[in-house]
């Protein structure tokens, strides 16, 4: 580590002779390497650009520059670059290193992103403020060809294109979003690269050229010209001629000699220009090289065999949700399966496999799948699009615009709602219960356990309307399975406990942990109900509200957003039956973004553990102005100071 | 109307003679031209599409076949062909027809629109579903030049292109979105039309050739090639050929000699066809053909002159809104605004003339819009996005993940907040305050009234991160302005009307209908407290606690829907407080979608007016189990049935 230990930053790295770069880019690796076979992250995206981190690093004048990384799941390299390389093991852990961008953490990080195709868009706003400041500094944005996909790409570019202002977009091209690439810009980019019609019109040209005996320079000219026009024009880089950019490359992205004088020459171009680097995802480890897909964003590995360093002791929610929607598909052939680009987050590659004609990879393209979907809906199809909560997000105005205002069965399987862990703020399905519950037509629901997220998948696929299944990340609770999937009834809730005292009212994962703080409480005689809502909408009025009506307090418990949450719908509920006696109480995640750390330690740090409900509760048994008495039959009985004793 | 009358359906026009069709689009045209004169609508870009729409019919075999207009905007032709003559004059009132296309409608109707950019994605899942289903009918959308900034659009035919299926996109070509266009797509297109680089390049090829003094065979050919390459690369459709649609066009859109044959050969042809059209927005009036952007959606007017059917009483509110930043713009050069497309309708026109530099127009692109914004932040600048609150939807995820988590200082100017009128389900802002106000660190504002709103800029621009000043289609309310801007205390709330049996929290325009309410419930005895919320979040719990605690109900008021909105919010903050004597309304818009119709009509509808607020309080009371004694100070003093005495 003798090169990397003495960068401190960036100037550090300007006092280096280009000759120290592939070693130093060796070293890099090593770093990168390490942390992230212990820690997980996205390790076959930062492989691949090092040395395109160390040619803008040293060319650059950063920070006054700007470097905009998109989705910046690759900026471990730029990381070690800017003066965190000591901090460099603490990496996606809880109060450690971010595996994105944050300019919290550094002068150097620019912008911050998790969700794919806002970098042009930002840095181009970054270009507009220097021309609006008189400023005179670079703005470069690097962009992967999977982003390329993401519409908003598309608009910055278009804008950028537009408006032809000094503006570097690097594309970082692998040929791979997360999973394979898929669409028409995707075969545009490898035509680019294999140069397929340069090489066939050139020919072409060629063989007339010979047949013609005597060349004079006219005719030389006139050959020159086509060949330009075949090269300049259908190759490479007409797309982004055509969008305004002036192309440059494709060139190869691990190769100084050829990185950086290229480089250095488009940085002096005017106004918007594209640079096409060719990069290889995972180089310089074979395994990341030979399954990129698994190596985008892996949990820890053993460092010598590329094997996951621990096994999960049971299988994922995703999976069960996954194998339960193969098996319905089997005997509905109107069932579809959407993805955008997340064929194996989503656990989709089993419907892959048997029905690879009903299974769409749309690319980076959140509001093209669900729209999609839509479109696909009308026709009497039953598409289920399969997404994270995090980006689902980003096709809000299609759910409600496209899917609902129709009354559109289109099922939504939301996976990864609620904490995520090491991915942190900008992946937590926090908001997926407040986006989803206000719209008009939706039903949105969440299961308590894998037997429950089976029998929902069916429920979803079998209803008339929209309708989400939302489950978490990880492993499931281990719960003995059903042999088929049933349809549970829309809007009912089960009453997993019954008790006199408090009810607490509680949605997916949570469920578990409430019946467990129930029994506590319970044992400590203070009778108390556990519901499980299952449906955060419709939600089953008749049994909260009847317990509420019982109760002396009502505690909700999520994992998501307390603000216009699942917790929010229950006091709408009780306003709207006016019930007025009980003291309510709202557990969820607080009203600011969600740090990165394991989804336990956080659970626990939001007081959403059986732990953490129990002390809830106590809190609010403490707190209210109450004496409480201990009677013959274990329940508690409240005598308020001011005579407030509604019966139960 | 001799012919269109005769016109049932589609079937109908077959029987036409291609003769006849010129005397039928005049009829059209008439017929759209008396609807919207008196009604008001889009009537440019209807006006614009008259010929395509009967070729299309003409051709096709629809409903079979299915046509998809995108944003629906332009289908009143496709209305009046489609067995929907009768009930033309209804179009866009209240019970009558809608200004878009809806499935409930008709058959003929095949997606429900009303967003820019959805048909490409909705219609190529139509496409799909017709390959899963074995069928064979034709699938044809229709999608405006306007629209093809949109990222969704272009995500769609990436996706299409791709895939290979037979599709017919037509592209609607008038050189408009709703304002004039913008960008590269824009300039493209116009190099598309007027051929510049196919003249120049012929040209240089030409005077190449002319110096050759003998031309063989071979030569011929080579020149051919070059001339091949110039025509068919560069020139008129590469970048749709890039994303592997075939391109055919451009050709007249107003001709049926050019578009019959065209239509009827690419109909034919196999996988993804893209048709460019040139139409031009309001052919056959004068008035909307030198001013379009008027035109696009306008008010009633004298069909004679074009002009306005009547002045309205007062400003608008996004006058008052716009005429507040330009003069705020004065004082500080960081104020920037941006537009997705609708610099008329935001009002930002006034802002274009006096900074055009400051004013982006970044074309129908709500995701890039909002994140070139916080690229603009990052920077020091103080962009105002302002967009429909409906519009602003689409750039959910862009507010949480690239707006918010960090905290920027955008300042998003959401017009027409609530209801809407004519333009009915699409279009409606009923969702903001639900969407926004679980984000984190958003602060959301919405003003009581013109002169609040001015107060609510200024405060806007001066806060340090992300803000939202929320306000309605229509006039203002008339009142007094200050002299000058000045900001409002972030989270404060003000008390109106002070009271002791009912307290009702309001926001934005339905406060003042709310002290109207408490005037009558005053004089008749229930002494009745108003509070103007400013804010949805932060909300004043301090305040609205406080007086919770104060009285027996409490009754909420917005214009937005009740789910995890403003409402929800206090009950919230009730929750949170521990607040359990008070009986609770939410009053706001229900859980479906709100139809067309007058603003005042569906406010009263929707129990939002004076006298609805008041009814919902009567009922509340009368509903009750109180026994209401009046005493010596006039205010009501309520006996519960099993002694909830909490005092006030």
């Amino acid at each position: 580590m003798s090169i990397l230990k003495r960068i401190h930053s960036p100037a550090d790295l300007k006092r280096l002779s280009p000759s120290q770069f592939p070693p130093l880019c060796q070293e890099i690796r090593e770093e990168i390497l390490g942390a992230v076979s212990s820690v997980g992250g996205h390790l076959a995206s930062n492989l691949g650009v090092v040395e395109l981190t160390v040619a803008l690093h040293y060319l650059l004048d950063t920070p006054t520059d700007k470097i905009v990384w998109d989705t910046s799941n690759q900026a471990y390299t730029h990381k070690l670059l800017t003066g965190r390389r000591e901090q460099f093991h603490t990496l996606r852990q809880y109060g450690g290193l971010s595996g994105f961008c944050k300019r919290e953490e550094s002068v150097y990080d620019t912008f911050n992103a998790g969700h794919a195709g806002t970098g042009v868009s930002a840095a181009f706003g970054m270009v507009e403020a220097r021309e609006q400041l008189g400023q005179r500094h670079k703005v470069v944005c690097v962009v992967g060809d999977g982003a390329m996909t993401a519409g908003m790409t598309l608009e910055g570019l278009h804008h950028a294109g537009g408006l032809g202002k000094d503006f570097l977009v690097i594309l970082n091209d692998n040929q791979m979003s997360i999973s394979k690439n898929v669409g028409a810009i995707s075969a545009y980019l490898s035509r680019t690269i294999t140069g397929e019609f340069y090489g066939k019109v050139r020919e072409e040209t060629g063989q007339l050229l010979r047949k013609i005996p005597h060349i004079g320079p006219d005719m030389q000219k006139l050959a020159r010209r086509a060949e330009e026009l075949a090269k300049g024009a259908i190759l490479p880089g007409l797309l982004f001629e055509e969008l305004g950019f002036q192309y440059s490359g494709p060139i190869d992205g691990h190769n100084f000699e050829h990185l950086l004088p290229t480089l250095e020459n488009v940085l002096k171009m005017k106004g918007p220009v594209l640079l096409h680097v060719i990069t290889k995802k995972g180089l310089g480890y074979e395994p990341a090289m030979k399954n990129p897909v698994w190596f985008h964003a892996c949990p820890p590995f053993v460092r010598e065999t590329g094997a996951p360093a621990k096994k999960a002791a049971r299988p994922s929610y995703t999976q069960f949700a996954m194998d339960t929607l193969v098996k319905l598909a089997r005997e509905d052939k109107r069932v579809v399966a959407i993805t955008a680009a997340m064929c194996e987050g989503t656990g989709l590659t089993a419907f892959e496999k048997e029905f690879p004609d009903r299974l769409y990879d749309v690319g980076i393209a959140e509001q093209h799948a669900v729209t999609f979907a839509a479109g696909l809906a009308t026709q009497g199809l039953k598409p289920v699009v399969a997404m994270y909560a995090t980006f689902l997000q980003r096709a809000y105005d299609q759910v409600v615009h496209d899917v609902a205002t129709q009354n559109l069965p289109v099922v939504f399987a939301i996976d990864r709602g609620g904490l995520v862990a090491e991915d942190g703020t900008t992946h937590h399905g926090a908001f997926d219960y407040a986006y989803l519950r206000h719209v008009p037509n939706m039903t949105v629901m969440a299961p308590k356990d894998e037997n429950e997220l089976q029998h929902m998948m069916k429920t979803a696929l079998q209803h008339e309307g929209p309708i989400s299944v939302r489950y978490p990340r990880g492993v499931s609770l281990g719960v003995k399975m059903d042999p088929v999937p049933t349809a549970l009834p829309i809007g009912k809730g089960e009453l997993v406990k019954d008790g006199t005292d408090v009810a607490i009212i509680a949605i997916g994962v949570s469920v578990w942990q409430a019946v467990q703080a129930a029994e506590r409480l319970s044992q400590e005689g203070v009778s108390t109900a556990v519901v499980n809502a299952r449906f955060a909408k419709p939600l089953d009025q008749e049994l909260i509200v009847g317990l509420a009506r019982r109760v002396r307090y009502v505690v909700t418990v999520e994992e998501g957003c307390k603000m216009g949450g699942f917790g929010s719908a229950v006091l709408e509920a009780l306003s709207d039956a006016g019930v007025t006696g009980a003291t309510t109480k709202v557990l969820g995640l607080p009203d600011w973004y969600i740090e990165q750390g394991p989804q336990d330690l956080l659970r626990e740090r939001y007081g959403l553990t059986a732990e953490g409900i129990y002390q809830s509760v106590k809190e609010l048994l403490g707190k209210a102005p109450v004496q409480a008495d201990r009677f013959n039959d274990g329940r508690l009985v409240h005598h308020l100071p001011h005579g407030d004793e509604q019966g139960s």
